[in-house]
């Protein structure tokens, strides 16, 4: 029989995640409430959704291989051009493309313990070796995550800010001296998944020349388009060139670059969901205050409930699915006594809070 | 600076394919008939444009990462288990997959001079070598390709059938003898994204037990959904379990999913398609006749038109071309003589041949 190479045959049989779908096909039944993955209850753009459904009638047609329109878009945005971009089906693939590109069996990746599971996915899926540092007051330890790069010759490094799922947030700052404090010949890869809930001004200012930063960001979250699948990254021209060597080509497709296009022509609408998150942050953490239940700072549309242990989450979590409702509970400590909840619209919030009510009495 | 691995490093910059946006953009103005990359003239299913349409409103929750619904449908029309299925989008990405599972650096694959470029991307993306059989007699060379992958110790053979870019067709008794003459441990990759257009049951019955052959489908071709990006793999369940442990779960979207069920549940559609494209390859094939041009036996939704010489068919092309049809040359010998036709409805057809006629004239 035709066997798989020696990476794909030791590696164990994992998922990063468990859909929602299987748990509900588990269950028997839908969730009533889906808080659990960080999708945007506000929707998406309706001049994105006309887009979509205009192109879903031309499917028959290949999508453009280079996204031009888009990238040309997004470069703008970013003062870069066009080869300071590359689109991929999501934040995940373009890790699986920078993995692919950058390790090689037996290299070392850096990330925190706890953090993006598909990160460490797609790096063992090269045959990379991940080193894994603790949080340290619920937050990225950069000094830690620095050191360890140094001590394993790290070829990557993975920072999500603001953080996913902590929620947490360095500052420009914190993210510059990291920067500066990183071996040479080590990569940083920037997950700014969630950096359309924070200000433009108070991100990171990275170069679009510096060759030691790669940064992703998606139309997952603000702009309301998980199920679609678009994801770029903006980096120096020689992170895109190299990548570009082995991408799939066809990997983001033509509805789905329509209504990304289409979305960030329609700057209103991802305003008014970055307002509603902000305010539905607020009315999330009094909320659970008021049940006597502590929240982690977050920067995000989500945020950490602190039940002090992890018996206790396990409880509530597993109280809250059998009320119907989605949420997930970080797996590892010290954020494994947190349940993380999603930032819905105000209905959302309020009943999430009742069956939260019931769910502790 | 960071640097690439030495696999990554040592590719060229190239893409498989230049995609027709390229091309318009670079002579700035649009095809006036796109018949050069196979697409459905023909469109898609109108209960797959509604399912599209549908799932586009609600493209804020994530697709589901196991396509079970999907997965279950085509299992069921092939007689297996969701076990026997991997989604993904569309045949690139699966043969991608494929390669990172069965390609080490250094590996050998083996594959026809000039066949679809996309597997020898993919196989270098991973540092295997791929090795070239020349077609014979405008077809696959089945025995020079299984002789190959003897002498090479190829880890993989692609195989399309129907071929492109000939569409030519080998069957069902001399796929089972290939099959059977490769040597052990080497796994056939073969890519049946034209079955559509050939009776069911003159294609090679392919037992999902067999754990020597993968074979490929698409939505690309009879469904009219390349936009959408939706292929899958059938296969024995170690040939899915495996890949299973690296792959993106999050590649098909939503959208294709839900496109991808409907057509699937649209019998008559596809149908319908294959009767026309019967028709048009009838009458593409008679009109270039009356002018002379004689074509090479297709059961795809596509014929190359034979003009004897490389040079002429560059010509023909270039001709072509300059009055707004986009079609596309095969590369190397012995095809090179041949212009490649997608099929298309009575009207594509009819403005393609009066066009033809002007550019020989």
């Amino acid at each position: 029989m035709p066997n798989p190479t020696p990476i794909a045959a030791a590696l164990p049989s994992t998922t990063p995640f468990v859909g929602p779908e299987a748990l509900e096909r588990a269950m028997g039944q839908p969730f009533a409430l889906r808080l659990g993955a960080n999708e945007s209850l506000f929707g998406t753009s309706p001049l994105a959704i006309a887009a979509m459904q205009e192109a879903a009638a031309r499917g028959h047609f290949y999508c453009d291989p280079e996204g031009f329109e888009l990238r040309t878009e997004i470069a703008a945005r970013f003062g870069g051009s066009i080869a300071n971009v590359t689109l991929g089906a999501g934040i995940d693939d373009l890790l699986l493309l920078f993995a692919r590109a950058f390790i090689s069996s037996g290299d070392r990746a850096v990330t925190s313990l706890g953090g993006y599971p598909t990160f460490e996915y797609v790096v063992a899926g090269c045959g990379g070796l991940v080193e894994r540092v603790a949080y340290r007051d619920d937050r990225v330890d950069l000094d830690a995550l620095a050191a360890k790069a140094h001590e394993v010759g790290a070829r990557l490094v993975y920072l999500a800010n603001p953080d996913n799922p902590s929620g947490s947030w360095q500052t420009a700052a914190e993210v510059a001296a990291f920067c500066a404090a990183l071996p040479p010949g080590c990569l940083l890869l920037l997950d700014e998944a969630y950096a359309d809930f924070v200000p433009a001004a108070e991100l990171p200012a990275i170069s679009l020349d510096d060759p030691a930063v790669v940064r992703f960001r998606t139309f997952s979250k603000g702009h309301g388009m998980a199920g679609l699948r678009v994801g770029y990254v903006l980096a120096a021209n020689e992170h895109i060139a190299t990548p570009e060597k082995i991408r799939l080509h066809f990997s983001v497709n033509s509805v789905a670059q329509a209504g990304a296009l289409a979305s960030l022509r329609d700057p209103s609408f991802l305003a008014a969901v970055v307002d509603a998150t902000d305010s539905g942050r607020i009315r999330l953490v009094e909320g659970a205050k008021a049940l006597g239940i502590s929240s982690l700072p977050s920067r995000t549309n989500f945020v950490c409930l602190d039940f002090e242990t992890r018996a206790r989450a396990e409880s509530v979590l597993s109280a809250l699915g059998e009320r119907g409702v989605f949420v997930r509970k970080p797996g590892r400590e010290p954020l494994d006594r947190c349940v993380r909840v999603t930032i819905g619209r105000p209905q959302d919030i309020e009943l999430f809070l009742r069956i939260l009510a019931e769910a502790l009495s």
